[in-house]
């Protein structure tokens, strides 16, 4: 009878897979880019970010339909930040999801070209289907602007900028916690708040989802850490010259940053009555998740 | 009395200037970042791509006031290519217009990250700025739509992914003009029809306009690689490695094909009564320019 976050998050990712499959059909690549391109995006992971999309919809609205092309817009984005940052210039990756990295298949300028098309081809992605989906021109045009300053150079590019410093001297907590904003909290907020604003949000709402995404996207990361930590501890500790929340706080300050943020995060959730709510749930399960 | 079109672009070149100096602020740039991106937009080249959508939309309503937020952002996401193709995975060059390229004075990373930021930033740029300069929602989702479209995976991406390809084997003539019509005409395209879309055009005139740019826009490559093999030639035939339409087909049939493709662009022109027209006095300099 009761709510069960992972089932929910589980249907929910049929759903985007199946629109991400209508979007960037992957059957017959016929370009070494589109080829690349489609390597990164299937199978995926959690489809996190676009479910969270989603979630925020139904919430407002009662249905995510107009919420589809944002959430698969987002899921583009996330896929290219993640070829660009396994690049042998930044992180320098050999596996992501247990898989070779997009470069080391298809070679370093097809991975960046690949990161490019996918990044470019999302704004496409939402100035046409949004308007299909029935969104006004006028909340397509805000969902652009959300996912745009969210990816750009006061949001997730910032953020990788200031992670590849962060590398070269001690960070503070502050600004550990700024850098982890920027690099994965302000795409996860382009989510939540760009999939209520499609779904017609008022304001007050909308400041209320930023609020909770914020949180759960710095609690996020600091969370992927200490599981990073962990398995990097299994292997050897490979990962150990990486600054991160726990390696300069304390696996303990992190566990209790995570719990902190995320009790924070689903306070915000007071203006909405529905109950059981996704993302109040979604925020529990992230917190405790062990994968 | 006569039109100048060295004169026209000199003018509208100020005004993108301007209007870049108001959207990129060059004074002191917070990060490492922004530093980057502004080494790469100031001083920039000759601005053809914005000045060539100031002049599609002054063609069609008389002013370029709308085009004004979509002329900055096509530069930001053609400064971005240059970056990106600069890259030691990609043409790996040294220098540009005459200074050290971005990787050479930032390292890979930054650069291939304020490139991503410029190509994110321009999305933002448009889906802000175009409803401030009164162009409706409507027709700011549309030119979203033409700049993602002509950038993106079957359009300047696929261009630079073919243009890499082309050096690995020996291709056909109509396989060199279809790598240019991606990798450059379609840039232009997006500039010359995203100018005249802004200003309110009528359908009939973006055909045509289209068939202008696509035309000019493959002229100016093939006058492009001659001016470089040129270059090249003085000092000492560096690029002579890289296939190009003169190296494949000879100067003589490169110099042929400029002409008849500026040729074929400005019979297009026929549907605008306006004389001078701008438009066919700037594809007849390109065309004959020496630099």
């Amino acid at each position: 009878m009761g709510f069960d976050a992972k089932d929910y998050l589980n249907e929910r990712k049929k759903v985007v897979n199946s629109a991400l499959l209508e979007y960037l059909p992957p059957d017959k690549p016929q370009t070494k880019l589109l080829e690349s391109v489609i390597y990164s995006i299937y199978p995926g992971g959690k489809r996190l970010r676009p479910v969270l999309c989603l979630a925020a919809s139904e919430l407002v609205c009662g249905n995510h339909d107009g919420a589809l092309p944002l959430a698969c817009a987002i899921e583009m984005v996330h896929t290219y930040s993640m070829i660009h940052d396994d690049l042998p210039s930044m992180d320098d990756d050999d596996t992501r999801r247990s898989v070779p990295t997009n470069h080391r298949v298809f070679g370093e300028a097809v991975a960046t070209l690949a990161g490019d098309a996918l990044l470019t081809d999302a704004f496409s992605l939402l100035a046409k289907k949004l308007p299909q989906n029935r969104v006004s021109s006028e909340l397509a045009l805000r969902a652009v602007s959300l996912l745009a300053d969210a990816a750009g150079s006061k949001g997730m590019v910032l953020g990788q900028a200031f992670d590849l410093e962060m590398n070269l001297s001690l960070p503070s907590e502050e600004e550990v916690l700024n850098t982890y904003l920027l690099k994965t909290a302000k795409m996860i907020t382009a989510s939540v708040v760009g999939g209520a604003t499609v779904a017609g949000a008022r304001e007050d709402e909308l400041r209320s989802l930023q609020f909770y995404s914020e949180k759960i996207g710095v609690a996020f990361q600091i969370k992927d850490d200490l599981l990073d930590s962990h398995n990097a501890a299994d292997k050897g500790g490979e990962n150990a010259q990486k600054h991160t929340y726990p390696s300069l706080l304390g696996i303990n300050a992190a566990r209790e940053k995570v719990f902190e943020l995320t009790d924070q995060a689903i306070k915000n959730l007071a203006v909405f009555e529905k109950n059981p709510n996704p993302l109040k749930e979604i925020a529990l399960w992230l917190s405790e998740r062990d994968e």
